[in-house]
């Protein structure tokens, strides 16, 4: 069934600049972009079973959010409150904060309970133009538990109109179980990972490369067992030290290498070398007050593909919008709008594997969001309110 | 006509703590709130005209934002962009850029096209929580512009469900038409101030004390005007460098000094003695990258009360969240959330000079803004998405 989407301009972003389309059209039939181009050029005999004026609005591709860790139970504000009223890392620990009391409020949920807050959340970041969601597990760290938490983002998948990509993230942090025995712990990681698979849960394997989280000899285990089973990966790499996660990464093929505030040189050859994307999670650079910036010039030199993604998560990223991460990208990072935005929609669609989305143009999906703007520069110009005001998901528009 | 609101957690923040009422519900009178505390202890004989039930919301007192330039013509978002891609200063200034390209299209704008612009940012910070909010001239730099420019403030507090306070802040940046005459522009200013009072366009006036703006001597001739009409006083002070302005406000027993970076032991005494709300402004901090922090410690020793705001402006800060900014205070400037939340509340009414809300008690404005939160410490703790359901100002509920 077609429908002619008329009286936008359209930010296609199918070119280095913003390839801008003054008084534009969408034909989408199904949920794939027919025709875009000036309305004046419509195409003769079109019968679209349905017009919709979208009042002048800017569009552009719905974007897409590469990196979030939004399933989990609890949240950590009472601990960031203690924080800010100068309790001790002791004193929070005695209170249960920390990565542990998530783990625990995660395993103590019920799945209904996990997908209720995840739906939320969700919901909150699809007002502001996401039609496509990674969401990593790595809150749960047993079996049961992280496939639950994978279960719960498929549910969110199928009940909201947005396409959900899932990571499984074992490897995020040792289960308390295995204190000690981080090697026994990805034995284990590596066990599971074939029967999360076999349920169909998992569409990309993640692992924390970090001095506070494991070693790359660990690592490569993980993505062994990925590789075998015909999983991508993508990996959590350089936010605190240098560990060559990055170079690691890279050898595996890997969709994406994130954080990467500490990457160096060597890091950054080598995922030019293998198209491995580099995501920049801002939001945790803010609240965690980093000075280190990722080496943004060099990747820039280098032609790294850059993404920009939320990193929701209840410790180090509490955000729930994907413009104000690019907005960050942009002050904090010094991206360009033109590559900031280019980040939340085709570059974090390339971090996903998916080639289908990101730009506006014919073939692709009709994944799109208007806004009450004039120009696309301004999607990072503005910042803290939601100028969003429709979005189109696979032809279909959002309720 | 009474009202009777229930089922709602109040943070009534009527005390140093958040003091919250659980299961509260308050009863309105016209614009006041008559009557609030758990529902348990409703009064007997009660017979309001009408019950609303808030759905187990949590309840603070409406947001107050007590800085912001929120009436312009045009937008900074080209020149943004163009310091992204990398522009220097000169090609900015080519181009068109800086302040005096505000100044000039807010000069060219007919009043109408003032109030269309002004009233949707004035609406994106209604939905945010927004109940009071302050608008400072400062674009117009002639009498007939700053005129025009005030009148759009008013008109906007007559035709939302808000209540606006006019600063008048001729002394902002220099006209161009006197360029290297700065002294007589401000023999102009303090000669439009009364012309404006007499108009009913001016709650107080405000000053741009800096090497960049105006001498502490000058910004001194302009108080003294203001003084003699009877208007109170405030001041953009110390936030390139300690120019005194702090010490000089605080003689003129300013409602509030603002920005304060550069602030010095002196003025932070000064302060302290005057009753000076010490009013910070995160957003401009982060646009642009400072490094240097207002001396919160030093301030909140003193007992200066500390207010937040979002000083949305074209240039350095074009933020729509005011709980956004309360947000980057406690991550930027360690502010405890208490401190942060009664920043943009009961201490930026202060600001204002309005003791008459910024809590939630019996005899204040019925100024409550519902929030999807369970504890009011989360209100700095998620961001970027606006977590506000309802809003009531005076009494009524707003569309
Ligand atoms: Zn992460
Ligand atoms: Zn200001």
């Amino acid at each position: 069934m077609q429908k002619l989407w008329r009286n936008a301009r359209l930010a296609t972003l199918a070119g280095e600049d913003w390839a801008l389309v003054e008084d534009g059209a969408i034909v989408t039939e199904g949920e794939l972009i027919h025709w875009l181009g000036p309305v004046s050029a419509l195409p003769a005999g079109l019968q679209p079973a349905q017009e919709i004026d979208l009042g002048g609005a800017l569009l552009t591709p719905g974007l897409v959010d590469c990196h979030t860790h939004l399933v989990y139970g609890g949240d950590r504000a009472r601990e960031a409150e203690m924080r800010l009223n100068g309790a001790s890392y002791e004193e929070i620990a005695r209170a249960g904060g920390g990565i542990r009391s998530t783990v625990a409020a995660t395993r103590a949920a019920p799945e209904d309970a996990l997908l209720q807050s995840a739906r939320q959340r969700a919901q909150a970041l699809m007002a502001g133009g996401v039609t496509t969601l990674e969401i990593k597990s790595g809150y749960g760290l047993s079996l049961e538990a992280e496939a639950r938490c994978l279960r719960v983002a498929r549910r969110l998948g199928r009940e909201l109109a947005l396409e959900v990509r899932t990571s499984f993230l074992g490897a995020h942090a040792l289960a308390p179980e295995f204190e000690g025995c981080a090697d026994d712990y990805i034995d284990a990681v590596c066990a599971w990972l074939p029967a999360l698979h076999a349920q169909g849960l998992v569409d990309a394997v993640d692992a924390f490369c970090e001095t506070i989280g494991f070693t790359s000899a660990q690592v490569a285990r993980v993505f062994e067992t990925a590789r075998s089973l015909g999983l991508p990966v993508k990996l959590h790499a350089e936010q605190l030290s240098d560990q060559g996660g990055a170079q690691l990464a890279a050898s595996f093929g890997a969709l994406s290498a994130d954080h990467l505030e500490h990457l160096g040189s060597e890091g950054i050859a080598a995922m030019q070398a293998a198209g491995t994307v580099a995501v920049l999670l801002p939001a945790a650079y803010y609240m965690l007050r980093e000075t280190r910036q990722p080496p943004i010039a060099e990747l820039r030199t280098a032609g790294v593909p850059m993404a920009v993604a939320s990193d929701h998560n209840p410790g180090t990223a509490p955000g729930l919008s994907l413009l104000l991460a690019a907005h960050m990208a942009c002050t904090f990072f010094r991206l360009t709008p033109r590559e900031a935005v280019g980040g939340i929609t085709h570059q974090a669609a390339r971090a996903l594997g998916l080639p289908d989305r990101g730009v506006l143009r014919a073939g692709l999906r009709a994944d799109f969001a208007a806004w009450e703007l004039n120009h696309p520069n301004e999607l990072v110009y503005w910042f803290g309110h939601n100028p969003c005001r429709l979005v189109v998901q696979g032809g279909r528009r959002r309720d």
